[in-house]
């Protein structure tokens, strides 16, 4: 496929290493994708989002849709030129935020008709229609539509809903075929290994770049989405990339890399920045805890990124207290970097084949930090 | 009087240029501050404040001591180290917002007792604690304490006001003495030239490093303030620096500086840059108007600022309307950025004795721009 490319690199039992080569960029994996929701990661410029060491954003083709709109995008040319990322973009298809975001949906073979969660204006999403959006903004990777049955569900409710995801995955990559790039199908099938396994069947049979896994991260529990990792990643072909949907914090990600997944997607960093959490190699910090009042130290004095480098826990947690737009700059930008930082450190032990190793001694001590309670 | 020199430079009938020389850095003037109140400037990291040219920063005494309070800033190594702006910071003195914020207010010659707006705790601030505070902060610039009447009030309530004012800013200035750095009065008298004259007299035989224009901007208008500034001005000491306080717009700041003004604050531009507005030499623009919906074009092409070489107009229209914070971050360093360029061309206009000239060609521009109707 032109503009795309996945090289494998190391493999250290299940994880692995790699490189996506994409027409805009290389990405190296595992990666964590930062969530560019509305066209920006929210409380960073871009070029931060590059100085921390992400190599792709996440954008969401709902958000994008309704505004300010998909065809207002392309003629502003592209959404990378429109947000200022000129590097590697990922889109969802929308699916998975007309579910969770949208009033009076009504979901058909055809596609979904729903009500935009901003105004209440009607808009209807096709396979078709996702991967004409996702072509419009001009994304490097691009995700099938697919139904996303709420959890928890019974297995007859999660197979019929499969059965439609997997006819939609089917119609995505035909519309996408006509717009070139890269495109990845998306694994459904709840918490069963059967569906999951046949989903992963059918997704082959069409063929995609990229395989992700999707539907988990709803509730289900850390140890129930380990499982399907367990039952489903094995049966993913070796020389395509695995993305783990929405996932997650950082032991979830660490967890999943260990079962072989390559990408990640997930609002955890930015969204915890907004609300005054910073994560650190010892869990995570809640700097509306008043015990970081009088302290002079940083989040984390080994960590690059300028809320560590020229502040103090006291100074973050005044302009947190004070609800000051630097507190939530500041925190996004810590956290991307730790996310990044995670990564890098999951990349290095993958290729020295110590993830095992350095899962153990990550997972001692972020479990045993001393974190704030509410943290 | 050490850590503190003020150097004439050109002069162009009432306009001048000249230089602060502080400890911590040299203010070129006519200098535009920017406000960082509770030690931020809002939506901005310090070192892109410095970026648009901004030698000081102003930093308010009120917000400060009720929160995080000034022992504690001085105990974490004093307000520069506190809010990672290593340059030079003026605080004023707390009174115009304990007049203005604070709820319960009892002025007494003491000073005046006072709630916090932020949880209705009880505070006190005399001259003596006024300096105090801002010796804890470890300003570079300090302001005497002085009583603020609402506008408008009659000449007889002006004069009482200004009687209590003068015997504070004896006691501040007292009080300053056993801290060292340097110490602003602050002229009052309302919009009366007898009392404003009495106020500088008075002001001058206490001796300051400068003088301060207090209690304008307060809804008497662009023309009265002018008035005041023509009546107040000339008998101020040639060899200080004179600082009108909170001012302003652009068009008041060319006006200002005509009548002899070197330095300005106002929250203008940070907080118009949080509410969609974005100034230009045409007039100031809302970006919140749907006219910028497809437009590609930038706010003002020969800007230097981020928004301005990075973002069109409709990125920043879809930016304000989806309430990102990314609006706030880029509207405030545009606006924060113009007002440092109208600075240096007051500056340069003033140093080739154009200032007459270029305020004219600056009003008519800007005046007669294709600006937003509600912007």
């Amino acid at each position: 496929m032109s503009g795309f490319a996945f090289e494998l690199g190391s493999t250290d039992q299940a994880a692995r290493t790699g490189v996506l080569r994409l027409k805009r960029g290389s990405v190296l994996t595992p990666a964590f994708m930062p969530v560019g929701t509305a066209a920006t990661v929210k409380a960073m410029q871009p070029e931060s989002v590059a100085k921390t060491g992400a190599d792709i954003v996440l954008a969401n083709t709902y958000h994008l849709m309704l505004r300010p709109g998909a065809e207002r995008i392309a003629k502003l040319g592209g959404l990378h030129k429109f947000m200022n990322w000129p590097w590697p973009i990922l889109t969802d298809s929308g699916g998975y935020q007309v579910m969770s975001l949208s009033s009076l949906r009504d979901i058909t073979e055809e596609g979904v008709r729903f009500r935009s969660h901003i105004d209440g204006s009607e808009h209807f999403l096709s396979p078709e229609r996702a991967m004409e959006i996702q072509c419009l903004l001009g994304s490097d990777i691009q995700m099938v539509l697919d139904e996303c049955p709420a959890y928890p569900a019974a297995e007859a409710e999660i197979e019929t809903s499969l059965a439609l995801s997997m006819r939609w995955a089917k119609r995505s990559k035909a519309a996408f075929a006509r717009s070139g790039g890269a495109c990845f199908g998306i694994v459904q099938g709840g918490v069963y290994p059967r569906l999951r396994q046949r989903s992963v069947h059918e997704l082959m049979a069409i063929g995609f770049e990229g395989y992700a896994v999707g539907g988990l991260a709803v509730g289900e529990g850390q140890s129930a989405m380990f499982d399907v990792l367990e039952a489903t990643v094995p049966h993913l072909p070796r020389d395509h990339p695995r993305y783990l949907m929405g996932v997650g914090k950082p032991d979830d990600i660490v967890g999943a890399v260990l079962r072989g997944i390559d990408m990640f997607d997930c609002v955890l960093p930015t969204r915890s920045g907004r609300n005054g959490q910073a994560f650190s190699w010892e869990g995570a910090l809640n700097l509306r805890n008043a015990r970081h009042a009088d302290d002079s130290s940083p989040i984390d004095p080994s960590c690059t990124c300028p809320a560590c480098r020229s502040y103090s826990r006291a100074y973050l947690h005044h302009v947190v207290k004070a609800g000051e737009i630097i507190a939530s700059m500041l925190l996004t930008w810590h956290n991307l970097q730790f996310f990044q930082d995670l990564m890098r450190a999951l990349r290095e032990a993958a290729s020295h084949g110590m993830t095992a190793e350095f899962a153990a001694q990550f997972l001692k001590r972020y479990r045993g930090g001393g974190t704030d309670p509410e943290g």
